[in-house]
């Protein structure tokens, strides 16, 4: 699907426009030196939940951009289960944010990157919700580039 | 190993009286009417972390017993990793937590009951940190009697 825009700009998709809003995130993530990790949470177009990564300022291991988005939009939703909406994230969600997203009963995750080595992707079990929808690369490049310039620029200092 | 106990006595395993600590948070979640499932972490004979599940308080679904030691943990102890400790829980880890046990590097998890829908140990590829040690099967009626009592009066009431 593609918005139509009739003032002649460049069309966006949906998942290109929230992939934008989480990258904002993951931005925000750098601008902190953290990881550049983003994620944002969106129902029925709206956005309720967003994320960055912060383990180091929470000197929590476990503080993942996934886990902060999706507790805040469980939160914003005063219900448990986010069942109508997509996790947008910069990077491939790891086990634990995968297997968080279960518990959420989360409808759709978006990634952007892939992470071949953490990733939970790897795994040759579905560790999602039987109903979440699984699209990735959306935005892959900028999402990439982001997480490697922040390691080359921490590996030069 | 068992500890010698010179008073005649019952002697418990340390692994039984840790468990044993557990089984007391998951009491305190069935007190709070909680599904009764409790996490401590214990480094080098201490214990460092206390949890319980928080699901219905917090209005988090993620907030599981195990979720909540191990920060505890990392908190206590001022740094990111947890390599020295032991996680001790009632019920067998989720893919959640144990996708988080490989972000704090646990050296040891030990659970009470198994927990063949939801528990990690049912996928066929480790999710665990390479150098975390599993043992289950601590104490395993009582931990596992304790989830299945609180089931059978929720379907009562």
């Amino acid at each position: 699907m593609r918005y139509i825009n009739f003032e002649g700009e460049p069309t966006i998709s949906p998942d290109d426009f929230f992939m934008n809003e989480a990258l904002n995130e993951a931005k925000q993530a750098l601008a902190e030196d953290e990881i550049p990790i983003g994620a944002i949470v969106v129902c029925k177009g709206k956005i309720i939940g967003r994320g960055h990564n912060l383990t180091e300022r929470l000197n929590d291991v476990s503080a993942h951009a996934e886990m902060q988005a999706l507790t805040a939009a469980a939160n914003y939703m005063g219900g448990k289960y986010l069942q109508d909406c997509t996790l947008y994230v910069t990077l491939e969600p790891c086990v634990m944010c995968a297997g968080a997203s279960y518990w959420f009963q989360v409808a759709r995750i978006v990634f952007g990157a892939y992470d071949q080595r953490m990733g939970f992707g790897r795994l040759n079990q579905k560790i999602t919700h039987p109903k979440t929808e699984i699209t990735g690369g959306i935005r892959e490049n900028e999402c990439a580039e982001l997480v490697r310039n922040f390691f080359k620029s921490k590996r030069k200092s």
